[in-house]
């Protein structure tokens, strides 16, 4: 059911042992909404624990430091920018899914499975939602907070690059710097910090990278071979996925993934002009307008071809 | 001789036949500064032109369009983000340096040339000032105004990345934006458009990456006829300077540019723990903290010997 701001608000006022849940493969708002979250519930005196379904990149260790675990049995669970049940992550799904209290997602195209969930869609971020709602405890913003709530602010849109930037989102920016916030090391750490290993899959990409629809799809293939051999691992991909939508020309970028079990994952990003989550949708994904995926069971030349001929014939 | 705000907006005032010169190989910054001017004077009703020592890119079209050209002689000569007389060009120098009434600059070493400098070197970009500048003259900020301070405000900031950015510049933002301003459509051209040229280019960048110091100091060198043989020219570089201090653990990431008549360009960043504009000093060059550049007569080969060893032996 879908419930208002003020009602979700009193839900987390009143309730103690608190689970928060992020969703899987964890990226900088899930965590950063989380973990500010659960920082202003500690500071109410109220007892909260985090958990996600993967491992949590070393490079938001900043979100996390500091805290100390608390192991207690939850009697109120809330999950933070998780649009769907599956995104808990398999196992988390089955155990959590049914049993999650109040959502809090700022996705358009989410599909509410909570008790209660609140959706901001107008929300850059889910750290936009997390910040009013903390504010709204009554808690004071630290600079821990800020760097969480930042965080999420600041990689959710590119770094203020993208079309979901608001007024409102530079306005909490503003107050997270007068807060303490620590952004440009965090920018530094989100955006500007490439190992050599990651250099050496970027080169690769552009060398598998092939061009449709005269110039207007572009799509790179990323092989477990090429992982390997540059020693990196998918929690990289995020770098390439924006690769092939910024070339002069591309309306609709493609990354297609060699998954596990014979599968690709194929992310989808587009130019104002066109739908990512529409394209995505057809095969089964979602995701935002101009970003979204999709898994197909399928090899990822065949993957590809498909996405390919579909947006070729349909969307074009 | 350095003046206060109010001095500076009232000389504006007062003024008609205004000449406005931006600095050479014009930026985001100082272009956008520079058109926001023009555009809020006439709108008083003001003669205003607009002159700069190089070709404007194509991708600044957006600060341009819509305005005509106005030929008359110049009473008054005013300059946006221009550090030192120098920075006009050569030929600009000559004919203007000495008669520049009032420079609007932030940049900590800038060396004022003007009768009059109002410098605020705690602002991001001198679009935040010619901001400001315009609201004191009492002009109302419209779509075209805002996009021109919007893109100055993002390009010097790497979008909002940089420790330049404060409060005051994500407010700035938020502001332009309920003005109108186009900030993704800008963004995107400003940062997430690549043509093929280009990533040829910087493939072949990283194929020069050299790296020194225990892997603190990266250097890229770039030589005319890589830019012959990607089809790119000098105003490729932009997006090439930034990358060799992203690399993991560089700490000092130079670009080394072979330029006409035997000389290199050489461009430094750094990481906080750094003063780049300390290094190019040295090296009759000057800058701001984490990036900064100097033009050295000699081969690019020699040029990166010279500074790779001056920060081997006095700076790390």
């Amino acid at each position: 059911m879908l419930t208002d701001f003020n009602t979700a608000v009193s839900m987390l006022k009143n309730a103690d042992k608190i689970l928060i849940l992020t969703h899987r493969n964890p990226d900088g708002d899930t965590l950063g909404s989380g973990f500010a979250l659960l920082r202003a519930l500690r500071k109410m005196g109220k007892r909260a624990k985090l958990l996600n379904a993967d491992r949590i990149s070393e490079k938001y260790i900043h979100l996390y430091e500091g805290l100390t675990e608390d192991n207690f049995s939850e009697e109120f669970i809330v999950s933070v920018d998780v649009a769907e049940r599956k995104l808990l992550g398999d196992t988390f799904m089955e155990k959590y899914a049914d049993r999650v209290d109040l959502s809090f997602d700022h996705h358009g195209a989410g599909k509410p499975f909570a008790k209660m969930t609140y959706n901001e869609p107008d929300s850059a971020s889910a750290c936009e939602i997390i910040y009013s709602v903390i504010k709204a405890l009554g808690v004071e913003i630290d600079k821990k907070i800020a760097d969480c709530i930042y965080t999420g602010c600041s990689t959710d849109t590119g770094c203020f690059k993208y079309s979901n930037v608001t007024a409102r989102t530079h306005r909490i920016a503003a107050e997270l710097i007068e807060y303490g916030a620590d952004c440009s090391r965090i920018n530094e750490k989100m955006f500007d910090t490439k190992s050599m290993n990651s250099i050496s899959l970027e080169r690769m990409c552009y060398e598998s990278l092939e061009v449709f629809g005269g110039g207007k799809v572009a799509v790179i293939t990323v092989t477990k071979e090429m992982l390997v051999k540059s020693g990196t691992d998918k929690s990289h991909l995020d770098a390439i996925k924006p690769i092939t939508r910024q070339i002069e020309g591309v309306e609709i970028g493609l990354t297609v993934k060699e998954e596990d079990g014979g599968a690709a994952g194929v992310s989808i990003r587009t130019s104002e002009n066109y739908d990512a989550s529409l394209i995505c949708s057809h095969f089964g994904g979602g995701g935002h307008i101009r970003a979204g995926g999709c898994e197909i069971k399928d090899t990822t030349e065949n993957a590809k071809a498909k996405v390919v001929d579909y947006i070729l014939n349909n969307i074009l």
